[in-house]
């Protein structure tokens, strides 16, 4: 294999260098002060830039970008050589151009190719390449391009071509983002978790405590995280169905499926696995807050209290069947419907996704969320069972949280109703047609 | 990059032709309509489809099957250009030849590339590649397969060599399968649920309405699932440790591993992880069941009234010890069962299996799988306990369905506890030496 | 495509043979005995070993090691070829030198490339690859080495390049491997165990034996087993921050990055991983042991014991508010620290980890891993709650096993807050900087 040179003995040059050599490459690093510590790979030789640079036809630059500047009086060195740019920044856009394009300008003989920004140091020493191991790769010249996609190959990483040089920046600003497509998701259920404690504090604490003169603040912790929970784990499972409803009542509508959807609902669309996996971080968070209820010690106090007092008053309640049926059905329905959320939740991962095909992907997804979809509705449903109507679940004129919860899955699963409809079915087939 | 040409303007032709773009390879659209619409990316050219092809040695067909024969009195231009074919059909086996074949009689002198058929226009369009990134190729031209693969990979997806154009037809069927391999387990679950469903009907409901004129048809939201799931669950797990211990009965009767094992054998064996998996769903749904037990109105009623009538009887049980011994032991056994059967779950994880070795793989399978059957065994058996040769267990001679759940659990640890008996399990290392 | 030579029609050559035909290569066998039986694919021919190697640039020997001497009177038609060795052994370093060197020792003349070890043929028979597709490629020659490289990919496997022959020892080697990485962390959890199992039998059982005269022997099955797996969890959760905190006051104290770290840190923090997992397996247990305790016969047996001796007293217990506050938060904490260590065990999936970037995946085990361990310790703090204090709490001296388990937790969580005091963390990020 064929020399190449690395700019820079720091962490990230020497884990590199490491790492190639290991791969079967010569290297060679340029330092500013060529001695070999101990911390460099002994196999590795320590020049000058200079010296090093001539022994190589790639030559890594393994330095942060505001030191660049060394480097233009080796221009002439450099003149057709491929200069592969690894900088990251601290800031998303920080400079109006990206490193890779800035060390083009400061060296114009050289081909630059952008690489390896997105592996750490650490990962690449310790060899536990936990996070990505994608490295996206650009450059304006081909030949060079595919030079450095060879080395990421053969260091068992997986080399990703995202074009020209254009593409620098987008890939520097790559590694310094954190979970731009759950944002929205997040930021929503935040929102939603804010509204609904507020509303609960109102109804369940504060109503108690001015009507009852009772102390229910210990709420807080149990009562009121298990009502806010299952609420918006089903308003959010609803709003990863409702932008499929809208976007074939708007294909329907306009006749075609070449047009494109409004910006919003694209948008939406494209969240729709994030909204559903924060949905089952909250039914998750239900599940387990409504199986601990038995150990709490105030329902155990409840209970105890509640036994003690029949007992006493020689008071025994018969079996009533109907509400056997209830809380066992609501029950049930809750334990498939998140049975089938989970199963939602392993197809979502990457590796899982990756060895379906697409109609498997889709009928998991699409028949299997909707079933997952109705059976929470109807576990709400029936848990509300015959409160609905009865007015004590109105206090001050506010309706019970799980009632709110239900708007807009209804709203749902109606539309979705109305759209199986064979008329409205095999038009809206024949407007998608070609869609495979 | 060599340019590429893409005929048909559609939802599939767009998207690639986007993506392409993205890739770095100039596009020509060739189109019945060749006016550039807003949809069209406005790097790539719309021309007529003579003009189109003419301009790019590749040409992707991004046309429906039946509309293939506009292709006809294009052949001398196509003459010794790559045609691929992304065609899918409705059905399987549709066609007596696959869309490919078809293609290639239809332009003889053209090399027909098989390829692209399994990923989506929506998933490339909208990034989310979620279902598979593999993409099977297959056709009669080296050369041209090898373009063909070197464009997927460009995109970043996974071309898979399938071989000669033979292999379009099994290719264009993969898309538009369903689970295959879990069928077989699905039906036989779904087989077993019913018939435990019948069984504990007749026993728990059916038998206390008929002798106790008691109506526990409320059983049937929990209480009877709850019988089902585990058994079920049970018999399955034994069912994948089966066939192993068969094959191995039929190696040492045989004295050979050079011979086949019987064809339901081999397809057993080859289902057994669809199996088991299906097995984890079950238990799973069990332990829910299980957990939320003490919340369901039935027990709730059920030990308030015990202890009332106790409380008004004056009369209370002392702790017995035994018992405690025995419900605490079949509910650790239980839990460890799961555990285990857990990690058996999440050791089937593609990226996870793929991440381990094959000694280390069968050991989680093959030595935790056994742990795994031994402890849910167990925790059956325990659970019975005292049961078993009580009368009281039988109804109308109908034993316990935990009974009949034991029967493969047992035959299968038995026979594989004979297996590992030194003289056996040398004379079976023999005959498999050579196994690494 | 180019022949390629199987040496050997055992059941590696033949699983190995069956696949490379089905990707277009032609085969030919070379056997001791060339008749062509019926598990033979019948597209490949038999032939002797000789005129099987002059068919053929590739040889792929699958014969055991203690068999390659019949290639010795071979060696003048070997002369030249590519030789892949496929063996394993049976231990680890079992010979002196590897299978691979050895053979390039017998036949001096041929370029040795060792390849295909890890790939089982169980797995490439049925299909199922379900551990490992990598595999490891090593020799001499690179020529001969990107040969094989190319039919590894063509198999659709993952070829990854060692370097020259002498990796092949540990190549060798790999496939015999029992979770290295696990070993540590299991013993130091196994070690946990075994000293608080006694820990807690000699304080929950025996003190009760020997003062009170009461048989508890039963709490070996659930009680005891509830008090060891959250204490060991926590103390391995604690472990796996502590070496970042103890790097970090190194790197403080030495003022520089760039030396390293003493040896056993280094281990330590590679097997964080490992340890974070068995922690979470611990965790589980732990809570499914706690979700279970109200089935338990002899918590049933104590609640109505309790309430009826209540009730014949006639008295009633008022609610205790504070008591109602602590029982929530300490359950309402532990869930929400479960729910972040789950959390921290979806990103460990290498197919999640591999597709967030760097920060994203240290925000999550850094940022949300520290928030688990805060969680897990205020939870275990408020269980304790007033009885920290109580001496009831110490038996025979001996304080409650949750207080042993706090110790680590908090130095490591003090430390960790001196660390971001303001001055440290600039001092520190000032030492750090240039890593990304
Ligand atoms: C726990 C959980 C996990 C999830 N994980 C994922 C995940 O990993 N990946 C994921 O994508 N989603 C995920 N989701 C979201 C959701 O399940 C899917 O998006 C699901 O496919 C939506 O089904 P649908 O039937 O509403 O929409 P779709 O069937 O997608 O249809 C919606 C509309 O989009 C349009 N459309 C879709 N495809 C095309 C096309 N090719 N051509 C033209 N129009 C088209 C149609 O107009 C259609 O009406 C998850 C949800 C949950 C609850
Ligand atoms: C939750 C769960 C998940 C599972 N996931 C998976 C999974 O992901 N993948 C999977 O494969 N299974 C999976 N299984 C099924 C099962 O665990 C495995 O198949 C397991 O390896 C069977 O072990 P065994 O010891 O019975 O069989 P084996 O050890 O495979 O032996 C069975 C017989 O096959 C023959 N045999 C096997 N290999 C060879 C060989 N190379 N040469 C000659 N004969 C051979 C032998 O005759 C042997 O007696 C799963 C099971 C469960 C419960
Ligand atoms: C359930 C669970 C699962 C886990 N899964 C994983 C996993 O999949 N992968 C994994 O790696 N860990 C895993 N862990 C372990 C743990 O979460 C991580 O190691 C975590 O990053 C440690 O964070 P930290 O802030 O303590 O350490 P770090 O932020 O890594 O810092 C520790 C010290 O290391 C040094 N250091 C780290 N990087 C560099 C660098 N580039 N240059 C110089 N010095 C550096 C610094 O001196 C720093 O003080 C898991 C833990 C749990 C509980
Ligand atoms: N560390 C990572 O995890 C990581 C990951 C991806 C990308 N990167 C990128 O890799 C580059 C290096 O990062 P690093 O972590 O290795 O940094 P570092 O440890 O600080 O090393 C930087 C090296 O650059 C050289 N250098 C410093 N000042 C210089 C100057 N004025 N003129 C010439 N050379 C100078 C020094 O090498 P000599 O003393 O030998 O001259 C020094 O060791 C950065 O651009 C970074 O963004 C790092
Ligand atoms: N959509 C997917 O997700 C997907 C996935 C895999 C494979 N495929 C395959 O890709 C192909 C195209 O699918 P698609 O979804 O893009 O379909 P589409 O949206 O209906 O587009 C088909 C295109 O074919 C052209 N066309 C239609 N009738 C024609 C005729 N009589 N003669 C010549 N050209 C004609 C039209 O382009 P002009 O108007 O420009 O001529 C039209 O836009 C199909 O074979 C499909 O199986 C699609
Ligand atoms: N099986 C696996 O899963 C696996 C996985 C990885 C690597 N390997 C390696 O592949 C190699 C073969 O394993 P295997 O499982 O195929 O073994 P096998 O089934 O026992 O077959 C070995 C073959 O070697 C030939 N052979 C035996 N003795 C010989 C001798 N004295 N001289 C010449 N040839 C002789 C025989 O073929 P002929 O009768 O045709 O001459 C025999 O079929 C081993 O090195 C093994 O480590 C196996
Ligand atoms: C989290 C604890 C509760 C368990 C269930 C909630 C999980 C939902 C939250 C998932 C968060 C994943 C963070 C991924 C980070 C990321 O950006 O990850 C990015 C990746 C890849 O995204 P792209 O493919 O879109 O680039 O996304 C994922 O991989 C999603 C992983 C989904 C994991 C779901 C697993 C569910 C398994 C069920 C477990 C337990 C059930 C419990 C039963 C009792
Ligand atoms: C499902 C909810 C309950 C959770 C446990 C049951 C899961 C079992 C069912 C898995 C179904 C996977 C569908 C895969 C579709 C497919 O064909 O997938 C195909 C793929 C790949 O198959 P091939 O490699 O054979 O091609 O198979 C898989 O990936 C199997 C995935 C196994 C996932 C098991 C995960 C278990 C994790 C444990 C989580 C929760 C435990 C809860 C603790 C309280
Ligand atoms: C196990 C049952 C309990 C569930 C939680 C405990 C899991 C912890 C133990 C994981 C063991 C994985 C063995 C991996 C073998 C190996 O070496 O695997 C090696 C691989 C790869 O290692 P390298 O990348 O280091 O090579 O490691 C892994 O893949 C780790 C997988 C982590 C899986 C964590 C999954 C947690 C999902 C949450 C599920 C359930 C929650 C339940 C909610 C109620
Ligand atoms: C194992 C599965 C489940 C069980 C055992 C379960 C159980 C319960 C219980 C006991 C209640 C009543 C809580 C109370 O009394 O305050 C409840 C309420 C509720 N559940 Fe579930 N549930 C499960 C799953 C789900 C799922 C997956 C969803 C959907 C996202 C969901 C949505 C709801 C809603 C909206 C309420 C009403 C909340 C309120 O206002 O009190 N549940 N569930
Ligand atoms: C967390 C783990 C588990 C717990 C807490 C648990 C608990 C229980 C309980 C309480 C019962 C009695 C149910 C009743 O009274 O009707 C039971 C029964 C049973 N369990 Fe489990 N179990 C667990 C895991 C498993 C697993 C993994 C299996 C195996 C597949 C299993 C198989 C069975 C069987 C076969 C029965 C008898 C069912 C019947 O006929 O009633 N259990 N379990
Ligand atoms: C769903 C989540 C959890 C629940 C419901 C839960 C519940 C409990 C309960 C009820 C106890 C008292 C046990 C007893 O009375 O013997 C307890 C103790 C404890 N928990 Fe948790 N816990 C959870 C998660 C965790 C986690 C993630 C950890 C940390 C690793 C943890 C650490 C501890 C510790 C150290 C104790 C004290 C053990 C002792 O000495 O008795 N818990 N937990």
């Amino acid at each position: 294999r064929e020399t190449v040179c690395i700019f820079g003995t720091g962490d990230f040059g020497r884990a590199l260098g490491q790492k190639m050599i290991q791969s079967g490459y010569p290297i060679v690093f340029g330092s500013r002060s060529p001695q070999t510590s101990n911390l460099i790979p002994k196999e590795a030789e320590v020049l000058s830039h200079t010296e090093a640079a001539q022994k190589a036809a790639i030559i890594i630059i393994a330095i942060q970008r505001q030191h660049y500047d060394f480097l233009t009086p080796l221009a002439e060195i450099l003149r057709g050589k491929v200069l592969v740019d690894v900088s990251n920044n601290l800031k998303i856009n920080q400079y109006p151009e990206s490193n890779a394009e800035y060390l083009a300008q400061l060296v114009p003989g050289a081909k630059v190719v952008k690489a390896f920004n997105t592996v750490s140091a650490w990962a690449l020493q310790s060899g536990t390449l936990d996070a990505s191991r994608q490295v996206f790769v650009c450059g304006d010249d081909m030949e060079a391009k595919q030079m450095v996609m060879d080395i990421v190959r053969a260091l068992g990483l997986t080399p990703l071509d995202q074009g020209s040089l254009l593409a620098a920046q987008e890939i520097e600003n790559y590694p310094l983002q954190l979970f731009p497509m759950w944002k929205f998701p997040i930021f929503l259920s935040l929102g939603l978790t804010a509204f609904f404690f507020f509303y609960c504090l109102i109804r369940d604490v504060i109503y108690s405590y001015v009507y009852e003169n009772k102390d229910y603040s210990f709420f807080i912790a149990i009562s009121i995280p298990n009502r806010i929970c299952p609420v918006v784990a089903l308003i959010l499972l609803a709003l990863v169905y409702l932008p499929g409803v809208l976007a074939a009542i708007i294909q329907l509508y306009r006749g075609t499926k070449y047009s494109r959807f409004p910006d919003w609902l694209d948008k939406w669309m494209l969240c729709r696995k994030q909204l559903g996996l924060v949905a089952l971080a909250f039914a998750f968070l239900h599940v387990f807050y409504t199986l601990i209820i038995p150990i709490r010690y105030y329902v155990r106090w409840r209970t105890e209290d509640g036994i003690i007092s029949k007992a006493l008053n020689n008071k025994t309640d018969p079996f009533n069947n109907t509400n056997g049926w209830l809380s066992d059905s609501y029950l049930a329905l809750g334990i498939l419907g998140f049975f089938f959320f989970v199963l939602l939740g392993i197809t979502s991962l990457p590796s899982v996704s990756n060895s379906v095909n697409w109609r498997e992907f889709r009928f998991v997804q699409s028949k299997l969320g909707y079933l997952t979809l109705i059976l929470c509705t109807a576990h709400t449903l029936v848990y509300g069972g015959n409160r609905f109507l009865s007015p004590s679940s109105y206090r001050w004129y506010l309706p019970n949280a799980y009632m709110l919860s239900l708007i807009i899955p209804f709203i749902v699963l109606i539309l979705k109703f109305v759209l199986i409809f064979p008329c409205l079915d095999r038009q809206l087939t024949q407007i998608r047609q070609g869609w495979e």
